[in-house]
């Protein structure tokens, strides 16, 4: 599997996560700490004090400083130290990095690599999330697996069949062919399955209504490595967009995937699922709330086995891939292409 | 100590475990899942499906075939591929390995090594456990150990006297020396402890109604690597065996131990008390049990500090053998010199 | 950071831990079983049975011996092993090291290295905390974190401005320059802080009855590795002792740590608090007992933050010191050099 991809913008929090007090998390290996200023701007640091390695998230905010908990040296938002213990002179070199950090349709993007190549204008789109036109339902699980397996797991939904059987899952999902694209440029992936005539799983029957058999999209869309787009369209069997593509009897769900890698054995994962229907509906949100942590948590479950049973595989362990693993197969490449320079340059 | 012995039959479970459910049991450090057909044969295939080594124990069974929980890649009881999602055609590779089983004994037997070596007849036995005349208990017990720990604590059993005092220890155990014999064709080690004039342990008292002191016979009978037999004989102090072999005055007893290693540093302990005398008899079966799983704890406990002692030690770390241990030397060497193909192997 | 320092005394446990019990206690990665003679002697084996390694401190004492509950193997106070199960000859080679081991100032001291080199007269001293004139308050923390970090901690005290603040800690602490001086001939090193004008910390206020501002004096010192000395003076603001070196006024806090690596990642942590006032008063002492013991618990918390911070960190990981740390650079200096004759040994 590749590594990590450096260079990156990758979601590290939502917006409503972090506030006035001290947000530890750990992105790519790198312990970092979050919080915002009495201005309202969220700030990133280094969580290492540079004295003797001491977590600042384990210490407390003075205004918009951080003051260390061990020997109160003290850091203000750029990461350079003001104030140390026992002496007026502070050394020039006291400081921890910080980093890049932007807001964007309800998240905390954090950039990981180099500051002087982040560039805002990279951070790839969610914009239903933010976006009054929808109602979101959202969480975060935490996942005992390498950020590679929930990349796989999503690029195929055909497991929907097996792992969420009662939830999402129909038979149909299972048997209907995908189509697989890559955008070598853009650095993208679609992957799209089309069922005309399906069955409607109880989540949306019970969200949309619609009552029979349904059409049902699913469109994948994946900007490796931080962000997975599912645009998932359902309407009663046979009814579809209008020419125009205007889709008035169309319901629309977009699901939205943050896959951060935490370390080389786990990931922040989280989702967020927006509805343009039922929109503001408290009891269609809870249910979706609660039906959605339960799909994702059966992913959880079934990637943290497998990642126990990975990490006791020799090397070169084998695997058989098949039609319906295109899309995760291409992203496997893309994502190893991406890694690459990362770990030239560790060579 | 030695290796893993392969190319060898080791008990799995018993037959009263294994049934219209998925067991996920590792044996000798490969994962391996259990089932019966309809019919009622046992299958074991390797507990890994081929497509991403997702385990086929977390997933469920659709007749007699087993169907992945991940994506539905379906295998029959010889290990084929019969059916994969999205696509009718199924790769020719598409197999996992199944292993050769048989049952005997009361016990589900697993050969381990080359499948085209297995020989049903080279099965080591312990009939009683399947004969009427005999009233069996028994269990099975998590051993966080090295098998080669559990093998030394059976073929010495002074330590009985100290491990177990109180239950079937009694002090002419480890001042009654041993007599020890090793039968290098057949592969055989036996150890003698005959005490002609005994103090009877409670366990024995309570069981068969003697009273006042015993003459108490320990036969050991091991044949390595995996099953282990303690021929007990309990009389009144001074009743021998008649001239003719019969022995209407003598009680019976016999231990089995079917020593299975799961890794390299834990092993499944089964253990299985069959005795000649109160046969049936409900209020002795409980009591029998109890204590047997009792002293088996007692053993386990001590090997597991035993095996956590062991790790921390350094290489090539000091012991000092004594008369006691002459059978468990002799079957340690034994285990290294059928180890010995598969560490050649492994070069 | 250092390795070990053997051939030196080390605080095992408190006097009043060792009884007719056996006291299992790793030192310096040795494990170590101690007890007390029927005439109340400490002896101190090491916890491994020659035979196969069983821990001596899962075993029982039949007098003065020790039994191993495993086979029975018996050793005399002198580590010699003088029974054997199953004959009557007892191999010459058969005995388990014994260690020096001396009680002085209610410690039980025992010495890891050379018994050769063992030199009673080379125990450092603590005499308050057996000195009638005294009322000491005393407790044992394990510590997951390696000495060094305990050390490091303890020979600056402006930590307490910051993670004692509201029991020991003011900001004077962290505001006044200290002073330190190295012995390098015996090895000691003395680090001071006196405080002229200092708030009372509620720990003192309560404890001494004082209203109002304070004299407040630090006075430390290191004798490496395993005992560190803080003489502590409190008395009302301007009250200083006399020309005759008589303090009527003051009132005497002796702060005792002994540090005792348990392995390289954990440490005994002995605190005890001896005070020249309030004797005898229980009120006092259950006082000074629990916020004591939350001060060290405060440390204890902070270090294995620390120690799990600094095991994930790279070799050679930078750190950046200032004033406050002089003392425990040379701490670390001294530490350094004592060890060495060790890793020369060791390559």
């Amino acid at each position: 599997m590749s590594a990590f991809v450096r260079n990156q913008w990758y979601v590290a929090a939502y917006g409503t996560e972090v506030g006035r007090g001290l947000l530890a998390r750990t992105i790519l290996g790198e312990p970092i700490v979050f919080y915002r200023t009495t201005a309202g701007d969220v700030v990133a640091l280094a969580d290492r004090c540079v004295h003797r390695r001491f977590p600042l998230s384990e210490s407390r905010l003075d205004g918009d400083r951080v003051v260390c908990g061990y020997h109160g040296f003290t850091y203000d938002p750029s990461g350079t130290c003001v104030s140390v213990p026992g002496q007026t002179r502070v050394p020039r070199t006291a400081r921890v990095p910080s980093y890049p950090v932007a807001e964007q349709d309800s998240f905390v993007w954090v950039w990981i690599g180099d500051p002087a190549r982040a560039d805002n204008s990279l951070i790839p789109r969610a914009p239903w999330l933010a976006d009054p036109a929808y109602t979101t339902v959202r969480g975060r699980e935490p996942l005992a697996a390498r950020y590679e397996l929930l990349v796989d797991n999503l690029m195929d939904l055909s497991h929907e069949t097996y792992l969420h059987g009662g939830y999402i899952g129909t038979p149909e999902v299972a048997d209907t062919p995908i189509t697989t694209e890559v955008d070598e440029e853009r650095r993208v992936i679609y992957v799209s399955r089309h069922m005309a005539d399906a069955a409607c799983p109880p989540f949306y029957a019970k969200s949309t209504g619609i009552e029979g058999r349904i059409t049902r999209w699913q469109d994948i869309e994946y900007h490796p490595p931080c962000l997975y787009l599912l645009h998932s369209r359902i309407a009663p069997a046979g009814v579809l967009p209008g020419a125009d593509g205007t889709d008035p009897h169309g319901f629309h769900v977009e699901v939205v995937y943050a896959i951060t890698p935490e370390t080389e054995h786990s990931t922040h994962d989280f989702w967020a699922v927006a509805r343009d229907f039922a929109l503001g509906d408290q009891e269609v949100s809870d249910f979706l709330a609660e039906n959605n942590r339960t799909v994702v948590l059966q992913d959880v479950e079934a990637l943290d086995v497998l990642e126990r049973v990975i990490q006791h595989e020799p090397d070169g362990y084998r695997e058989l891939s098949v039609n319906i693993d295109t899309g995760g197969l291409a992203a496997r490449r893309i994502l190893e292409k991406m890694a690459e320079p990362d770990r030239a340059a560790a060579r």
